[in-house]
């Protein structure tokens, strides 16, 4: 398992409208192979940033079957025109918790 | 409940060292007022950025009661010495998950 961590600015006023978009995603996400789950948090020092913290079975879940495949043109055609610039991706794996 | 996240990039070599001190700080958190919860995760692009994110009630339990309480002081020395870098930290509050 390992998460993706999507860094995303909106352009201002478009903030509430993003947030409705990502939930209209989540049939697109119900069918990506090894997806898990979406988590989606927002910047307290900077209002129009948003994280996305999407859970994946194998990090090629992401990279390959969903970039390279028709599920990731949808995602970016309902999110894609409220952002402000492209977003940063970096993928993860879980050290500890506590 | 908000979420603080910490970018740190570790001094190459001492990643064992830096999980191990995290791991040491537990009761610092433990003991921090409003502290709920710590999850450390590492970067599989660059493997020697890490991650922390922490649960706190409060913005002001992490903010002030942490921040400018004695805990700080010992959780800096713990980890300090390791970090290549001064940390990023934001913090974020829970907009939706699916």
């Amino acid at each position: 398992m390992i998460t993706e961590i999507v860094q995303i600015d909106i352009k201002p006023g478009q903030e509430k409208d993003f947030e409705v978009a990502v939930e209209m995603a989540k049939p697109i996400f119900k069918r990506s192979k090894g997806w898990k789950s979406l988590e989606i948090k927002r910047s307290i020092e900077k209002p129009s940033r948003y994280r996305l913290f999407l859970k994946w079975e194998t990090l090629e879940n992401h990279t390959v079957d969903f970039r390279e495949g028709p599920n990731y043109a949808e995602w970016r055609a309902l999110v894609g025109p409220h952002f402000a610039a492209p977003p940063e991706v970096e993928h993860m794996t879980d050290v500890a918790s506590f």
